[in-house]
């Protein structure tokens, strides 16, 4: 299945727990869409959150970032990684 | 160390080759700075690639990169990730 990266802005002073929580409710729903979340890093600085997933498509993966109430902002299907 | 994700855009049309190539490059003198590159994902299509990596400083990072001829056009310190 393809690979995606999306993007989160505007989550300033995001903390360990609240990463992790997100984290956690989109891991509890994605079987839905058939999407695995597999990685998530995050800069509370600027409020900037990378995921890593992959799944059927970009509409999966949005779907589960908008049921949790952390929709991304911007997404890439990334089919090429070293 | 922290841990950096940049991304570059505007590699509209980057193949496998070509990223491999500059992650090879990257690789090749990364000791100089202390840095690391661990990991880049690319979408030829949007043009964006990102690049996980781990160093002493942004700048350490960016230096690298400029060496080898992609200087990265944004650069987040990620010290969350899950």
């Amino acid at each position: 299945m393809p690979t995606f990266m999306d993007v989160h802005h505007g989550m300033t002073g995001v903390t360990a727990e609240q990463l992790g929580e997100a984290h956690q409710a989109d891991l509890a729903i994605q079987a839905d869409e058939n999407v695995h979340f597999q990685h998530a890093w995050a800069d509370p600085t600027s409020g900037s959150v990378f995921c890593l997933s992959d799944g059927p498509s970009r509409e999966a993966v949005l779907r589960i970032h908008e049921r949790t109430g952390h929709p991304a902002d911007e997404i890439y299907e990334v089919p090429l990684e070293v």
